[in-house]
């Protein structure tokens, strides 16, 4: 009897493959990783139900540290929102669940690993790639990419099993996790359509703004306020908690998956957000001209090999060491106010602040040089331009 | 007596200029370039300031269009935000008047260019490196920078000479061009200061949402709703006009100036902002993955040399071709809704839409492959990666 | 009867097909795009096997100028390289090949388009990709690939129908073109092993130094020493003749295929190695520091596609455009001295040359700018140091 | 009295500046930084004459490890040839001279620092910078480029003071370093000629071709054919004994100055030109694609900044941390025959080559994938050509 880890999520169609594996005759043990996004209860009825469906075994394992330190980091350090808008919440979640999916086939020493994932999307590519970099010969099993049915076909074929699927509540698919919450529905299949206010998860409840002080030490959160935290995670959960009633870091992206096609989905990520425009601004502060210059191209990249699934290619680690390198200086806080549905970057007070520093600000007269430094420097950066006009002219 | 032209914008500095310079024995001619920030009203006020001062001649040039199209067209195809927020509205006007003040120098041969930037800051630097490019050997003449004298010492200046200089209105110093107004003042000296209410051109007096549609061809506004424009200098007005009272493309801007020391500039510009970023949103249902990637990393570039004064170096060229080609499919209509302070991206309607097409959509089974295929696909992607684990595991 | 085009080279491989293909019930239209690699005599030999083996049609079409016109011409401007060192002969034309079939096939109306590569290298995947865009949903046939059958295997198929295959002579796998000839052979499966000199098409038996002029319009060969020629594949041809038999431009390849595994091949490339090392020095010599920077940069890329399959990405279009826009001012000659395995580039001459230039030379004193407008320079380039010095001696 | 470094150097220029400077009023200790290029011999003669010429003090400091280990390193790490050419040995070593200069001023509390550049070349802005830089303010002196002397008015200069300036005896103008040689003269002042055989500082003597084996562990050489190292400079200069009869690394590069003029200079440096292409060829085995492709986008970056003065720029740091985070797989030996003036670069041998590896080599069936999952890769891969297709043809 061959023994499978399957990449459990508690959604209709991994619940499906449970039973469906099982009666397939696979040894189906049920692993979920929780990146976040589960709450205790949660993973509590998801166990309950996988061994319902027939799993042979069920384990959760949390990797939201492993999952925050190996890679929300280096989204942090980089400003990572892809096409200038997402923060790859599910891009960067669904990776690590992958990997830590074919880590523990290995570990129990299964024969394959199996996700629930369709034909259609990136998630698939993200467990795909994972599983055959395991290390070991696994075989992979994708039951709704191979068969290609509907969720009424999963619902009866549960249901002719005795085995009822609950009605499902909204009609928006949601995913959720430390990075943020994405959004799916009719709408985001269109390209014209705007999410409405009810597919959010977190309704706009707050009213009045509200200053909001951000603090950084090395490119990380280490509080807000007056709170300090022991670990980013908390920090992050703690300021999404805080600033989802105000509805800001909600947007809809339009990409490019792995496989091609163009696709649309809405994200609302109010931490990931906030702390990255608020790191973003701190940066221009604290950074050099050309490390902000190279620190966008490189992010760019890395966030694009992210998303893709492509997290383990070796150049990764070579970027996350550029980025590494370059926040020894962003220290500081930044200052914002969130109000209903937008917030604003009100400026940040930093002791490694290259803003003013005693050389004289912008706009004003300044000791650092004089009115003759600025026309030589002028003069000598003209020097090409010069040569140019001149050799062009007598060609 | 050495005739010189001056870049003449109305306000202290080169009011100053003119008086002085005619003192110290040069044919002054003042010259306005506008780049769509002064009305009839004011170019005939600062005609007859400047005679009033002293000057030889007074000349206004009219360079909109121009600087559109040689400039602005490209910074919307790029998406060009400096650091992701500015648009670089005083950088790219500054360069063009310039450039035309130089070439101006030259058709009535003069014997130099004089302008009225301090030594602490952007302008200068754009002023001198234009001058010096000009094809000619102009005489670079800058009292403000060599004098180094406080606006103060101006205004005491003009005032022996029986010319009172009206008392200043406001507290904020104020720049306005097609693309955008930037405002600084005592808070953008500080890193930790927002721009007060006041600050602002114009109030926030929109109270109620409104759906707007922007129109684009080969990346390039045509219009919005139902209105047509001939030329995108009218649009661009038009649309600043309606989107300025929802105090939409406001923020500050912190950043590296040309002379190394950084900056920070409050600026409003509704249409510039909503153009680029509605044209950003097009391109991504538009265009393929790779134009996107290093759309960014040349727009990014092509900025900063803008941002500097580079304006003229023949690789900017080669970038504008590179952009030029890429906006062939840019066409259609995006979907925006404007509120008090924020605005949304709802969506786009385009023939050259690349999402959805018939091959099914995101999430959705299709008919452009199979579940064998990105199987296969998968399976080939990990094919360096399985190679390292073999190769390593050796190792 | 289904009527497909198949990829017809006239080695083992694609005869094998033309046979097994008709076998199975395919009406088989060979077709043999040339890009500069065969003879008048070769075309028709293949033409008489073509038919001898059973081809409804055989057809050649030689596209070498389009070849040059619409890609070669690129990898000049770039300086095209893989890898520093690669002139990609092969990625290249057989890219062209694939289109041209495509093309060819959708014209004359078939069902289908054959290639006969093997699953193991770069050219399928050429082949697969421009069929499936050749705009017409086309059957794409492979039976080498499908059957993994030996040479051995292939032989012994044709002459157990009375097809005696024409004992091979050497022991090298050649493949010829305008652009250069690849070498593959027992060595170039190894990684330490150079290839032995009588591995290389043409022998080396020129003896005696020679000196050579090449001489460039716009970025574009248009004559060596006192010939001119019309049309650069005329030249390109003229100039392989008479520097082959110095033997250089002979290296091997190591790279990364499209199918992740590294591969080496050696090439013999003379012509093109000499065009794209003159050229590269005439643009430093005629170009800005900023074009070269970023055609290296944008280069690099442009030849990784083409090397993977991927011409038809749209952003090779817009990276054309950027290359061409970067020519205008590449004029001149290049003088060098061929030597037996070697070439010395040894200096230019051009009316666009901006060394020198009148402007003082490279340490000599000059009339451009003063030792006060350096030291101005260095001033105002140090701020950003004396800046981050400051701070940071303070924190 | 003003007590001052002078970055000494022996020749001409800074031995005028000693006696100029003290005869100006100056307590001048002059400073020679060793970074490979001296022997003890040479070193003795010029304390002696730096004493004989009126200097307060004389001293010379070795910082050629240091020089390997905070530069040299990361050049052959990032493959860095100027323009694919040259090797920066010239570059690289000055701003070492002008930092450990600078260092030493502070260290003696001095007031002042001196260099002797002309105002036409490179030198003096790396002088500039970094005593600009030195985190004291320090003034800088500059007598060559301000006074703006011919070699014969300092020769003159001397004799007056009864001092002999020795009959040059070559007329080409050589800096000798670790990392090479570089050579001026008459014809590099053109853009045409060629530098002649005896312009060159080690004549080719060699006439056999001789197999060489370089070892590299981690990126860096630690020994060759039978010989190891302790420290890679010792390696280094053992090689270029070796290699230098062949006459091989020699080449004329032809660049931008930092102050905008082209320059030409001729450069040996066989032991550079050597390491560097057989580290290039020993990455092609060990990384990965985007590895190498990266290494490339940001060493010709980091090069262009080296040459250009900009070593303490803090993204400098942060490209030298991508760059040995990658070679960590850089590992073993690479085959390579010298022949007199050319080398060939014959294989590797790496435990951690990724070629071959079992997987099937190029052009060979292999067990990694099927002919299925290359038709599926390229299914996949073609699908944005194929919805591009489909929306264009409709539009």
């Amino acid at each position: 009897m061959k023994k499978i880890v399957l990449a459990y999520s508690g959604g209709l169609d991994t619940s499906f493959c449970v039973k469906y594996l099982t009666e397939q005759g696979y040894e189906v043990h049920a692993l979920t990783v929780d990146t976040g996004g589960f709450s205790a209860e949660e993973l509590a009825e998801m166990r309950e139900r996988a061994l319902a469906l027939g799993a042979a075994s069920y384990k959760s394992i949390d990797v939201t540290d492993d999952y925050y330190r190996e890679c929300l980091r280096f989204l942090v350090y980089g400003n990572c929102l892809r096409y200038q808008t997402y923060p790859m919440s599910v891009s960067a979640e669904r990776m690590f669940q992958a990997m830590t999916t074919a880590r523990y086939a290995v570990e129990i020493d299964a024969d394959g690993v199996a996700h629930g994932s369709t034909g259609a999307g990136n998630d698939q590519v993200r467990f795909d790639l994972a599983f055959e970099l395991s290390g070991k010969d696994l075989e992979i099993i994708t039951p709704i990419r191979d068969l290609k049915l509907s969720r009424q076909e999963e619902v009866d074929y549960l249901a002719e099993r005795g085995l009822q699927w609950p009605e499902k509540k909204g009609t928006y698919s949601i995913n959720a996790g430390l990075w943020g919450t994405s959004v799916g529905g009719a709408e985001t299949l269109t390209s014209h359509q705007p999410l409405p206010e009810d597919a959010w998860p977190v309704p706009v409840t707050a009213t009045e703004p509200r200053k909001l002080d951000i603090h950084f030490r090395k490119g990380q959160i280490t509080g807000f306020d007056d709170q300090e935290f022991v670990g980013q995670v908390a920090a992050i959960r703690a300021l999404e908690e805080l600033a989802a009633p105000y509805g800001v870091g909600r947007d809809v992206h339009v990409g490019d998956t792995i496989i091609g096609i163009k696709g649309r989905v809405g994200f609302a990520a109010a931490a990931a957000v906030l702390i990255i425009k608020a790191h973003h601004l701190l940066e221009k502060h604290t950074l050099g001209k050309w490390q902000l210059f190279w620190k966008e191209q490189l992010s760019n990249w890395y966030g694009m090999m992210l998303h893709e699934g492509q997290f383990l290619d070796p150049v990764m680690r070579d970027v996350e060491a550029f980025l590494e390198s370059s926040q020894d200086t962003v220290n500081g806080t930044v200052h914002l106010t969130l109000h209903p549905h937008r917030f604003t970057l009100d400026g940040i007070t930093s002791d490694d602040d290259l803003l003013g520093a005693g050389f004289g600000s912008y706009g004003e007269m300044n000791k650092g040089w004089s009115g003759d430094d600025v026309r030589g420097f002028t003069k000598i950066l003209s020097v090409p331009g010069r040569i140019r006009n001149s050799v062009h002219q007598q060609s």
